[in-house]
């Protein structure tokens, strides 16, 4: 393992939506928007078919925290929960170790 | 905190596809069959837009590296090296804490 390496942490946000999606393109981007502003922002990754995935991730848990509990981001949890979501499902993880590959390089 | 949740381990696998896909659906399904019998595998997720992000669950990183030298695997790592990916990364994450929703329940 690299010595060096510094661990951060990972949300994995994994949702299954309604067929009631008034308004989710809109609150999704500025929600993307908004978590890139915060303290301790590092990354967001998505894709969705069947199922939606997002991956954001953060210098620590204290800054997951405060994003979880922004005012704008409660709304929008508020909203999922009665509108957008059939079902979701949050882990908090501590990335421990990375590696990768590109062609580029 | 839930005093009983038992840490498990995440790999989150992203990545963009070359144009040269040939073969890549059948061992893309035959690497998840592969994966869903090997010790300590748990779950996984998949989604592709433009990233494609996959979340394989496991119980411990014995049971990673085992799945990440399994020959099989190690085979269409290589063809995922030389044909399908023009880039990937992969983050070996231990889950930490983690809640959901669901409407059915």
């Amino acid at each position: 393992m690299n010595e060096s390496f510094k661990p951060y942490y990972a949300v994995i946000f994994t949702s299954i939506q309604t067929s009631t999606l008034e308004g989710y393109a809109e609150m999704a981007a500025e929600m993307e928007t908004l978590a890139k502003q915060q303290k301790g922002f590092l990354g967001i990754e998505s894709a969705r078919n069947t199922v939606g995935i997002t991956v954001s991730y953060w210098e620590s848990l204290e800054a997951i925290q405060q994003w979880k509990q922004h005012t704008e981001h409660v709304i929008a949890q508020q909203k999922g929960i009665r509108d957008w979501y059939a079902h979701y499902h949050v882990k908090i993880c501590k990335v421990e170790r990375e590696y990768g590959f590109d062609k580029r390089s």
